[in-house]
Parts: C-alpha cells; structure tokens; sequence
C-alpha cells in the first residue's frame, strides 16, 4: 500500500475529522489545502517558498504535463518530483475534468476520450489506461482515476450514465495501474447533485476498494449550499479509515464548511490566481490591492497574519508594484494567499483538536465577513 | 560627507583599482555591478534574494520613481529604502537619460526638460533642481546630477554645447542638494568621443569638487573599442581618492575591460532583462534555454556555477518554464544572470588584489567566448 491514513480523532462539536496521511514523499496532516501547481510548479513560489509557508503536499495536472512537456521527458527527468524540485507529495488529477472542459474540442467514447491541444490543436487520445500510464510516469503519490464529470445543472439520466461510466473506467484505471506501492489511486464519487446517485456511484467504487475517496463534480457552478447538501449526504457513508477529498475547493468558507461535513483534503487555484490578480485574503476579508484607498496606505495587507509579505511589505508598496506590473507584486500577494489557507487548515486542525470547530467558524466568519468571500 | 572613498590597491598587471566605498547604509566593496531596480523592485527578486547572491548596492530611476507612484508618496513612506525593504546603499539616477531618450516627448531648454509621461501623456518638468528635489525625498545613498547626454553619433558643437549645460546643471544640482551629510551627489563626465571635450567636462566637474564622478554618454550605440578608447583618455584625469561609476554598462567584457581602464562601478538592466527573455550568462558563454538543444538537457545551466537556479533545476525543466511562461522561470534566470555577474565582480576583485587581472581576462575569454558577448 502506498498511503496509510491515520484517523486521529472526530471533533465533538463538529464531526470534522483529524488525521494524518502517511505517503511515500513524508507525512500529511488533514485536514489540509493543496497549492495546484498545474505545469510542474505553483505559480510564481520556489520549493523553499511553498515550504516556507508550511505547504505538505500539492497538485499538479496530468492533462497539462501530458501535453507540455510531457509525460516521457518528465519520467527521464526522474518523474515529477526531481523535475520540479519538490520532494512532498504530489497528488495528480486525471486529466478527467480539463479534457471535458475544452466542449467542442472534444468527443467522449466509451473507449476514452478524444481532443484538440488547447495549445496547438494537435489531435490526442485519453483513455482510462492513458491517464494512468501518464501519472505511473509522473510518480505522484497519489493518482486520480479517469472520471467523466457531469456539468450543472444536468439532468438525471445524463448524471446517472456519466456516473456510471466513472465506474467502469475506475476499473480499467486499477487494473492499469503498475506501481500500487509507490503511488496510491483514489476513487471519484460522481452522481450530480442527486442523493441516490451519489450513493450509487460510492457503493460502485467501494467495491473496487481505492486507497482513498474523492468527491467529484462539485464547484462545477452550483449554489455552495447545494455542495453542503450533497457532502452532507456523501461523507456520512464513505470509508472513515481512507482519506476523503473535495476536489476544486479553495475558498476560506467552503474549507471550512466542507471540513465540518468530514472532508480531509481539498485543492484549488483559487488563492494563486486571484493573488496574481492582485486580490489578498485577509483576516478582515478581500483586499483589491489596486484600489485608491490603498495609495498611502502604509500598514500592512493583514495587520493580524505573520507571512512574509505581511512583515515586511505596505500596501502602499504592494499597490505600486501592481500598478507597475511588476513580478514582486504577484509574488507577494501568491505567497501571501497560499499562507493564508494554509494558516487557516493548521488553525481548522486546532479547532478539531479541542472540538471547537463550530466557534472557530463563527470567530472567522464574524471578521472575514459573509459577503466578501 | 555622505560617502568615503578607500582605495585599496592598484593591480600590478592591469592598473585596475580595488577599494571600498563606505556609504550611510553600508560600505560597498568596488569594482561593483549594481543591479537595476527600475520601478523601487529589481526585476522579479525579493531583498532577500538580491543579499542571497550578494548584491552589495542596488540603482533606481528617478523619472520612474518620479512618475509612479510619486517621490512625495515615497517620502511619507519613509524614503525609498523602507518603501521596497530593502537596507543596503541605493543609487539613483537623474533620470536625465530616461526625459532625453523620450525624443520627440520631450524639449530642452537651459531652465529644464518639458517631457510627456510615457505612461499617460501627462506633461511635466524637470530641471535640475527639481532632479535633485525628487533624489532628496527618495533618500538614496548616492545621487547623480542631472546632465543631458549627447546621442552617438554627434557632431562636436552639439557635443561641446551638451557637456557645458551638463556643467552649468551640475552647479545649479550642487546648489540644491539640500541633505549633504547623507547623500552624496556624483558629477557625470560628458563630452561624447572626442577627447578635448572629456578632458573639457572633467576640469570643469572637478573644480565643482563632488564627492565620485561618473563617465556618462557611453553605451548609447557606439563599438566597444571606442567607449574603451575614451575611459583610456578619461580616467588617468579622474580623482583617484573618489569612486568612478561607468553608466550604464552591463555586459561582462564591459565590466572586465572598463575595471582594467580604471573604473569602479558599473549597472545596467542586461542581466535581468535578458534573464527575464530566458537567456543566461555562463561561464561557456551565453544560452537561450527556449532552444530544442535543451529539451531533454537534464544538466545544470552552468555546470561551474553556484547559484539557486543551477544547484537545483535542469536545463530541461527551465526550458520547460519558459515555453510555458511561468514567472517561475524568469526567476530563475534573472536570479542566475545576476550572481553570475556579482560572482564575475567578485573575481575580478581577487584577481586585482594578486595582480593577475589580465590573465584572468584572458581565460575568462577563453572559455566564454570572443563572440558570444
């Protein structure tokens, strides 16, 4: 087995779970956010600085790797981690739900799926088995399978098919799959946002017995309380000695919430590209960098965080490099964000710890501020 | 006075000067590269990083500064060394240079320079007080006189016309400069390439007795032999107790050949402009990484080098950046473009204290290239 979760204990005032993920790259405590790296780095950080932060795992994207510079360079490279530099665990996603989401650009079969490159509109196959043999070259140390995400809204037939087909290529991606003590291969529950579907999907992929569990098709567009209700309907039945993760989340409130409903694991690129934006979170809420209000503003972004940026730089600075386009100003606000997060998940751990997850997340939201997520 | 010039030694073999420049936020070592912070940021790197690959003294431009976000603005933030957190000297231009090379934007009179903002058209005004005013709030260690710079080619009337405003602005900067103790301000030598006229400006300066004296109008197009031809004719007349700073002059022949000719500080943006265009400075000469050569180049950059960029990452995987512009990439050019020459710089200095600064020139060439500058 290539990933042992370690269950350590259940909020008392939440139901949140606390526990550690043991991989081949080092230990994850959950819950936890990933930073995406989706082209073999994190936007704009070094290894040191991703680590600097308190980063322990991040993702990057099979389809991006697959296309640039691809899958075969990266393994004479020594795979992904030697390339890039990061000896953490690295999670990859399937090239699942960047595939579906070129729309016209491409054709699902049975068989797999075919597509133009976003880059250069060659022509390219991914099959259940290519999506397994591209992240076997890779070497994360933990692989996604090859799923079909249904868009919403979508209506219950179109849902059920889609879901139903993720199990049958969740099949074909273990069965592919050559290097079980190196890399871990989880299992994505789809099923919309219908609650039978949902269970039908997980009871399918139980049987198939994945190292880990991810909910799928979700952030896909829907109201955040309708990703509350399906979590809320899900995690209640999945494995409570496997890792569970929620795929495509980042902001402050769905990690919160989605920690309450008994996620361990999410990912996002949310707090990168709108730092690169010049949009920080802080601990009073959004700050757009580039507004007037910030010309002579001398104190720092968050008065309350402790990252770099935060200690040593003002907004009045912060703004001048935006205004400039300068590469120290997205640096600053990346860096800055992924902190944040970060910060937030070791105090969400915290929380857990001392069963107090529900006050936390009333502390938070009173100052962060329901509308300004 | 704001700064002190130490002479240390002359090189036995080269008649090159070694010295320390001792400043009121630090004593600089010299011969010294100054990398370029245009807009208060060198390009792409942190503070941090700049004293990581020992940078000793950073530039800034004052028609940058002055323009966005404003000199005023930085003044409140505490002056330009707290504004960017960064500690060490700072030297500033005049931004003489920059209102010059506006061409049909801007008009010269005796009083000043009327310009237009390049940014939004905005009209404006400097003269040399007003040089001298902006340098002030910004609180460099070093200020330079506002001075017009003849083209390349001129003819001698224009030039001989150029260099005696250069010395009436220089008197009327002199008379402004309102903080002595803490900032020294730099006389700049013009006179084109016509030796009478170099030895016309310097008289002239030097009877203003400023505190380092810099040789202006080179590396404005003119071949390399003769900017070399002049600092032959120019330097022997300069003071040997003040520092000498060649402006403007980046390239790492430049450097060698300028500090052989007597000189003791040199910047430009080549470095980390290039660095950001993906090409490195190496010790077998110079590198486009974007090149195919570099696909599966899973080499260091510059085998013999130290730096971050090379001691951590593959041709390949820089390569990698570049063609999927990440800023990662940038970085880790700029990052290796500057240590390469502050490394160079360092060299030079031992070569000058053992009296082997042409030998060393000569194998630096050897293995660099004649051709490949």
């Amino acid at each position: 087995m290539a990933i042992k979760y370690e269950f350590i204990k259940e909020c008392k005032q939440s139901g949140a779970r606390l526990g550690k993920l043991h991989t081949p790259h080092g230990v994850i405590e959950t819950p936890i956010f990933m930073p995406v790296g989706t082209q073999a780095t994190v936007k704009a950080m070094t290894p040191e600085e991703l680590k600097d932060i308190k980063a322990q795992i991040i993702l990057s994207n099979t389809y991006h790797l697959y296309l640039r510079p691809g899958h075969k360079l990266i393994e004479k490279a020594g795979g992904l981690h030697t390339f890039m530099n990061w000896d953490r665990p690295i999670l990859t996603d399937s090239g699942g739900f960047q595939v579906f989401s070129l729309g016209d650009l491409r054709k699902i079969s049975e068989e797999g799926v075919e597509f133009r490159s976003h880059l250069d509109g060659s022509k390219h196959f991914i099959s259940p088995e290519k999506a397994v043999e591209i992240q076997n070259s890779l070497g994360s140390d933990i692989m996604m399978v090859f799923d079909e995400c249904a868009p919403y809204p979508a209506d219950r037939q179109y849902v059920k098919n889609s879901l139903e087909r993720t199990t049958r290529w969740a099949k074909r991606c273990k069965e592919a799959h050559k290097n079980t003590d190196k890399q871990a291969l989880f299992g994505i529950i789809q099923g919309g946002m219908y609650e039978d579907l949902r269970k039908q999907s997980l009871e399918e992929l139980l049987e198939l017995d994945f190292p880990g569990y991810a909910v799928g098709g979700l952030s896909v567009g829907e109201p955040k309380n309708l990703m509350y209700e399906v979590l809320e309907y899900t995690t209640p039945f999945m494995p409570k000695d496997k890792p569970r993760y929620l795929m495509g989340v980042g902001s402050p409130d769905c990690l919160i919430e989605g920690t309450i409903r008994g996620i361990d694991m999410f990912d996002c690129v949310l707090p990168t590209r709108i730092g690169r934006n010049g949009t920080a979170m802080t601990s009073q809420g959004k700050i757009v960098i580039k507004n007037a209000i910030h010309t002579e503003a001398f104190e720092a972004l968050d008065p309350e965080c402790g990252c770099y940026t935060c200690k040593n730089y003002s907004r009045a600075y912060l703004r001048h490099l935006f205004k400039a386009n300068e590469v120290l100003g997205l640096r600053l606000l990346t860096n800055h964000n992924l902190y944040f997060l970060l910060k937030l998940m070791e105090e969400v751990r915290q929380a857990i710890r001392e069963d107090r997850l529900l006050d936390y997340r009333n502390d938070f939201f009173a100052k962060y501020g329901y509308d300004n997520i």
